[in-house]
């Protein structure tokens, strides 16, 4: 309501972080998210396994079928059309990307992940920052409880997300998403789709004024030239501002990855405090100088 | 270690039911269980799916491509080696069990499914009597509560029994079980198979004397020929005596189908309580007037 006042020529967002202590970071995309829950139903309550198994369906198998049709072995998404308006990677961000310090035992070691897992074809950030994901959060049916109970659930569910990247449209996936989905389903089950929430992806090119000018300031005030980044999580705030005010956002983030953001003993390195104050005078003196 | 004092010729249990009031059964066959859980693990601990979804494996993922890998669309189960030691049903079987009440319409409204599923080209009773089976119990992993949480979880497990039918082996079933699943299981996901316990199937032919034996009881306690059935549930303390013991079981039940066995209301018809009672004192007269 009050879009006159708000009006502006740029944003800039200090959610993310450096890349590591002493590499600045600018982070000129997101990805966006949808957000659903299957549930299926094969009969009105619980049955014995051994009075009803094999002439009852079961409804973790559906659930089964589906999440492993939604992508292949090798993570790549199998739903029709989801791909379709995925923005592909320049050369530029390729290299940018490839520049950055990356081992994949480090990774390893990081996450405890036994081996590595991905899209054939695209390095760990590629597949972070810049491929959609579908990914199941959770599932849940039948006995979960310690030791053994022989029952047939009549229920089953899972919360599956995806991820999207520039120009995927939310909308248009998630008809996909539950086009594909309900023909996974079998005529001796239901199944009801509910989307929870869904936030656009976002992207500022790189070569973009605003940008370069950002990039400008972290070089005065951290002595380095920054790298640019991407990020694979979402910051629906930073989506809904942009699209509000039809400016490009910016994000110059100045904790360390470390920090322990939002979480117990959160901290602040003085130093790059110190660095990022230094930048962020630089930056108003660069945005001043250009034209947007 | 009293086995000679328990010698016996032929075990009689009652611990099945009428097939429905006054149509006696004789119960000649039972199924087998194996139980297992499976437990598939990818990370130390969950990871942020923005940060993380795409470059790490998903451990529901994995749960998926198993169970969706253990049977087909139709309930027929994938594990080599699984139908190997099957017998076959014989004719005068699928006679028998084909001369039994039933509809298609009141079995969808006694279970609520909305449509039969099952193995083609066997009958709703031969698929969950004579048929093995595979069945979910039980799944869980990852963010289960109310609402969305973009979680990649670590871990996800399932707890998955098998119902054996007669000749299946369990100890091989089993072997052919973990063989299959660890086959399924990626490079980039640690697995973990727990055998929780197992019952042999059990048959004790038709035409085996201390069956027609009781079968001439049943008729000349209630006045109506027996019919026979198996039941697709396992009675573990069944199998255990008949191989401790060398004998055959013939299970003689007199209970109602809807008598709320273990239930609450649980109830004994004094009819078919009587009719019972006049079986059992035929039984003794016809057993001791055959030679086993």
């Amino acid at each position: 309501e009050h879009a006159e006042l708000l009006s502006a020529d740029v944003l800039v967002i200090s959610d993310t972080s450096l890349f590591a202590k002493g590499l600045p970071a600018i982070c000129y995309g997101l990805r966006g998210i949808l957000y659903f829950q299957i549930d299926v139903e094969v009969a009105r309550h619980d049955l014995h396994s051994g009075s009803y198994g094999g002439s009852v369906g079961n409804p973790i198998d559906v659930l089964a079928h589906i999440i492993a049709g939604l992508k292949d072995a090798q993570g790549r998404v199998l739903i029709p059309g989801f791909y379709d308006e995925v923005l592909p990677l320049t050369r530029r961000e390729r290299d940018e990307f490839g520049r950055l310090p990356y081992t994949d035992a480090g990774y390893l070691e990081e996450t405890g992940a036994p081996a590595l897992f991905g899209e054939p074809g695209y390095t760990t950030f590629e597949r972070v920052w810049a491929r959609p994901t579908v990914e199941p959060n959770g599932v849940w049916g039948g006995f979960t409880g310690e030791g053994t109970k022989t029952v047939l659930p009549a229920r089953a569910s899972a919360k599956i997300s995806c991820r999207l990247v520039p120009d995927q449209d939310p909308a248009r996936v998630s008809h996909h998403f539950r086009d594909h989905v309900r023909r996974l389903c079998p005529p001796w089950a239901r199944i009801s789709i509910t989307d929870f929430h869904h936030g656009r992806p976002a992207l500022t090119p790189i070569d973009h004024p605003a940008v370069q000018a950002t990039a400008r300031a972290l070089e005065a005030g951290f002595g380095v030239r920054p790298v640019f980044v991407r990020a694979g999580g979402s910051i629906p705030a930073a989506t809904t501002m942009q699209e509000a005010l039809g400016a490009p956002a910016v994000l110059m983030g100045i904790g360390l990855p470390d920090d322990h953001a939002h979480a117990p003993n959160e901290r602040l390195d003085v130093e790059t405090f110190h660095a990022g104050v230094r930048s962020a005078i630089h930056l108003w003196a660069e945005l001043a100088s250009i034209s947007l």
